[in-house]
């Protein structure tokens, strides 16, 4: 998916959300902002948003000479998705549809990160969570689980911390012995590493790697020769995120993205509204692949 | 009010607002939008934000070599407005209280803007409009009359085109003989000129002039040495649009301001949710000055 100009006032958005967030002494984050601005303007907007992303955040790490300066964040979603897990994990045993509400949970994992950035009250967040059961589920379910079943080798490519700990109620619904899960290569945002995945306890369900990409997306070429090994090698692969659909929605693959539409360009382009839940098959995947 | 650094992707956001509008040929605009963010990156965030936009459209201008890009949108305003004016009229007369009607017209006059933007089509506009009557109507409406009563002059500073039809009728029920109309002094945005109130048929009301300033807003010490002599004998000031409200909303005036409040930061500022009509007395009007 490539950068529109619509895009542009988001990417000003986001490097405010970065410096808000991520720069502690006020008196930094003006200058800051400025710069990040000029790179906006001077910056390559032939490639996916999270390419601008990526390039914006190595910015801020460069400048507050902080590899990880959404690391306090991270944790705090952690923390969040720890306690809630149990009921989580009880809500998806009791559904009707436990592989469907596994999936809800998995993407409305999602909404932990407005749960950590707001500070929203541990006995708020509940209520808050509760629109994942209600916000509707858009996609071919049905069709996810089927090529899983199919698959010989399936990647579970990981978006946020946090959510990360709601992933693994699905991948236990899913044939673990098949999965092999991919984390960022390093940290961006309050994207989840493999100190994420080990906190969630994911090794024991699954072998768990990185990508080698610091992109908060999965941009083939920036990644890793392993990584790009696998990807090629694998039948199927699910996908996590809004920013891994952007960078791999036109990618000949068999994927299933699964998201929460966050703006209305993605909105446009998959045909459902923005706060949609989206289990959406790629260019390989689902009907097409018939 | 000062800018703020959560202003900075809105002024983002209106560069290209400006450049999709604005800039017919497309090729033009990416490299518009690139010179506008250094602009913004570069620009003195000291002031208020309508400074930041008037500095920004002057360039459009510039670039485009055309002294008045948003002509054809005013003039769509104005013919939708020139329609509407009669219905209008009528709810005013038979509302169980036209004064607080007609305040709700000019404010909502503030609509026009997305009709015109979007050009939503005609059929749809009334329905569209009709949230005017709905939406919240917050502060000293009652004050804002007595104020008229009591002043002996009056200032009547308007906002945007089509809307300027709507501030007719609220004009219409107050002393007009007690009032004096100014326009922004040359275009900017889609904001009023006096082309615009001749267009409305105000000279017949009261006599307009304009400002002297490209403002969106009414900055002072920009506007013309006249203006400046006349808000400084006016006893009262009425002030349409946000942008009047974010440039004069520290004077020490008794001035009434009437906008939708169209930001969080405002929100914030005047208590009162995004989308609201407020009617707000300055820092020496309503009961600040008893």
């Amino acid at each position: 998916m490539k950068i529109l100009l619509d895009c542009v006032p988001c990417f000003a958005r986001q490097a405010l959300d970065a410096v808000m967030e991520a720069v502690e002494d006020p008196a930094q984050r003006e200058p800051i902002l400025r710069r990040l601005l000029h790179q906006i303007a001077d910056g390559d907007w032939s490639g996916s948003p999270p390419a601008m992303a990526q390039r914006l955040h190595r910015s801020i790490r460069q400048e507050l000479n902080n590899p990880d300066p959404y690391r306090a964040i991270k944790d705090r979603m952690n923390a969040i998705a720890l306690e809630l897990v149990p009921a989580m994990r009880q809500r998806i045993d009791t559904h009707p549809d436990p592989r469907e509400a596994a999936v809800r949970v998995a993407i409305g994992g999602n909404l932990l990160d407005v749960g950590a950035k707001t500070q929203i009250a541990a006995e708020e967040l509940p209520a808050h969570l509760e629109t994942i059961w209600s916000h509707p589920l858009r996609g071919d379910l049905e069709g996810l689980f089927l090529a899983a079943e199919r698959a010989h080798s399936i990647l579970f490519l990981a978006d946020n911390a946090g959510e990360i700990y709601f992933d693994r109620l699905l991948i236990e619904r899913l044939p673990t012995e098949k999965i092999t899960v991919f984390m960022r290569g390093s940290p961006v945002l309050n994207d989840a590493t493999i100190v994420d995945a080990e906190s969630a306890g994911l090794p024991e369900l699954a072998p768990v790697f990185d990508n080698g990409s610091d992109a908060p997306g999965t941009i083939l070429d920036d990644c890793s020769a392993d990584f790009q090994a696998w990807f090629e090698r694998a039948d199927l692969i699910i996908a996590k995120g809004q920013g891994n659909y952007e960078t791999l929605s036109e990618v000949n693959k068999n994927i299933y993205f699964l998201f929460t539409v966050k703006c209305q360009l993605v909105a446009d382009r998959v045909g459902e509204p923005v706060g949609s839940l989206v289990v959406k098959a790629g260019r390989l995947g689902g009907e097409d692949s018939q």
